[in-house]
């Protein structure tokens, strides 16, 4: 049990037509989880609903416009001052050519069977290794 | 994918030492699901926080005092105006007497074993099919 404040993100799984997941590798200039990739997303502004969220960070990380579909689980990491519990999310992108923010350095779109080759953040590589069948999340 | 808006719920897994799980049957005056057996829990009020909103939730259902210990699963359900995600959330709750609110009409502390005997609403009835050993979620 954590005695540190919870906070919840949202992280957003979007896949294209072949089922390939849109990737993120954190800048190396990230405070946490440098290099390491990453899916779009981030933490709610206060007071926003979890589906904006979505719809936001995926619009300012890749200039996709996205629509929640569904939940696909939860997972949670630690930082020195908050225990982020995260919510995974299907969502819709609308075709269009990704656009990164300075927050980001590559993206890829990556075939299931070969996300846990990938230097994946915590979160995500214990999301992936939980839904081995990822057509099922 | 749904065309309505998403709301989100939180559900609150509280066990005792023997590790059976705090449910609550819904009254026969609810609006939906009237009978069913469910965990504590409810919406967040806008601009609430998940965490306060389990609090909140468990004091109004139980008068039981409740912190989050961490994150257990997701699950969605379908009511005429939302489509629901519900964030189950694992929660240490304070040794006390159970006093439920005119929302529910009995408490039983129920053993893993025992959950699917009972008359579960649809969402939970999910959960616990997915979590089969309860200690690991």
């Amino acid at each position: 049990m954590s005695e540190k404040p919870f906070g919840l993100s949202v992280k957003a799984l979007i896949t294209d037509d072949e089922g390939r997941w849109l990737l993120l590798r954190r800048s190396m200039k990230s405070r946490f989880f440098r290099g390491e990739w990453d899916l779009p997303g981030g933490k709610l502004d206060p007071g926003e609903r979890f589906d904006e969220a979505v719809v936001r960070e995926v619009a300012e990380e890749t200039g996709l416009r996205a629509s929640v579909a569904g939940a696909a689980g939860v997972g949670e990491f630690e930082l020195p001052a908050v225990h982020v519990v995260v919510l995974y999310v299907r969502a819709k992108a609308s075709p269009g050519q990704v656009v990164l923010s300075g927050e980001h350095e590559a993206f890829e779109w990556v075939a299931p069977d070969k996300l846990l080759e990938m230097n994946l953040c915590q979160d995500l590589r214990a999301f992936v290794e939980k839904h081995p069948r990822p057509g099922a999340v």
